[in-house]
């Protein structure tokens, strides 16, 4: 392994193509802004033993030849000392703190509210070792049964849109929480939203949405990374296709 | 008037010393930041002709020498432009759009959770003339009459709460929004604070809140500026003291 080489550990669906976690996708989209390629590894909730190494259970775990990085947050951190002749993730060190924030907003308010809008869409994609993994712990976090929060969905939906008011709001006065370009602020808060594209047929934004047009650039961006990804929606056409 | 002779449109009460707006206290703390001191005008709501010549009805409006600059997100990044030579509201421009985020999610999402706890306190410190005023435009906007709104008041405490999640989060990596020192997005936070802080006895943070020992810090900030700023609290004591 050379000492620059990069693997990422991500959460995968049954279909070991499909990459949908939230915290993943913060990395997938850092990589990508950085012009770097990481080996992506499926990994399932279920194979804990395999990134025992870290200390802890949850992915993205990064392996930067010899070292590794876990927790998004960190990742990026790491990306941007490391790889300090790519594009910067945070523009500048004093990007980082006030970017804390946001990435704190991005994961206790926004994750929860997306989480309650598609997670039998969630359910649905898991490997079949995962499910029950998934069941027991959502539903004790949640108080409800996965079926219970699914029946809320309307309601669920109207409070996410709600929940990104403040994004709304920013939007109206620049294209990207970076500023003119994406940072890696932009990809705290897009993850959320690529978990839910990559599973859920659901239509999260509406097409006047400030936040749809945010969206739509960030799933063009690096020639179309997010937008290729594998989702259910590429495949439910590829079976459409016969492929 | 000298060229720059700084002067400020601020909300008043019914006691022209309690300065109590959200967004005249992010100009207030913006100020203190930088070293300067600007002569604060009382302004009551119904005077909107006093700032007509703004175009618009809301302070703080700002006059710097000739200059009139309104909106307290455009009076800072004027005071950052115009006063190079003092300690910067924004840790360089790359951390502008970022900081737009956190000051949109304290107007959309925490200034109106505030309100709900603070509305009758708010509307008791009014100046006569503006109660009527204050009255009808808050029914309007909340869809409640103020009394209903308090009456679910240990509700909406419990709710703005849970609302300071994202800064809680925060708090947990670094002591300030801006990292180690106070920035600008501190200020627009804190305004919020300073808002229940003036016009109310209410508990809003518990003690060991990690919140609570940051909204210390910033009480404490330039020898102690908010903290010694007139408030219900300083009025009631004086009135103890027979002041």
């Amino acid at each position: 392994m050379s000492a620059n080489s990069l693997m990422l550990y991500e959460l995968a669906g049954a279909d070991p193509a499909l990459r949908f976690s939230p915290q993943c996708w913060k990395v997938r989209m850092a990589l990508a802004h950085k012009n770097l390629t990481a080996d992506g590894i499926p990994w399932r909730f279920v194979e804990k033993d395999v990134i025992a190494f870290t200390g802890q259970g949850a992915v993205p775990v990064l392996l930067h030849g010899e070292e590794a990085i876990w927790d998004s947050w960190q990742i990026a951190l790491h990306l941007d000392e490391r790889f300090p002749n790519t594009p910067p993730l945070f523009d500048g060190a004093s990007a980082i703190p006030v970017t804390r924030f946001v990435n704190g907003w991005a994961d206790s308010v926004l994750l929860p509210a997306v989480a309650r809008v598609i997670i039998l869409d969630i359910y649905d994609c898991l490997d079949d070792r995962d499910r029950e993994y998934f069941r027991v712990t959502r539903e004790r976090k949640f108080g409800q049964t996965l079926e219970q929060i699914a029946a809320d969905r309307p309601a669920n939906l109207l409070m996410l849109r709600k929940i990104l008011t403040p994004l709304r709001q920013m939007l109206k006065g620049q294209n990207f929480i970076g500023g003119s370009r994406p940072r890696y602020a932009d990809y705290c808060v897009f993850g959320m939203l690529m978990w839910a594209h990559c599973v859920s047929a659901t239509v999260v934004l509406e097409d006047e949405d400030l936040i749809f047009a945010w969206r739509e650039r960030l799933l063009d961006a690096f020639d179309g990374f997010a937008r290729s990804a594998p989702s259910i929606a590429t495949r439910r056409e590829e079976h459409v296709n016969g492929r």
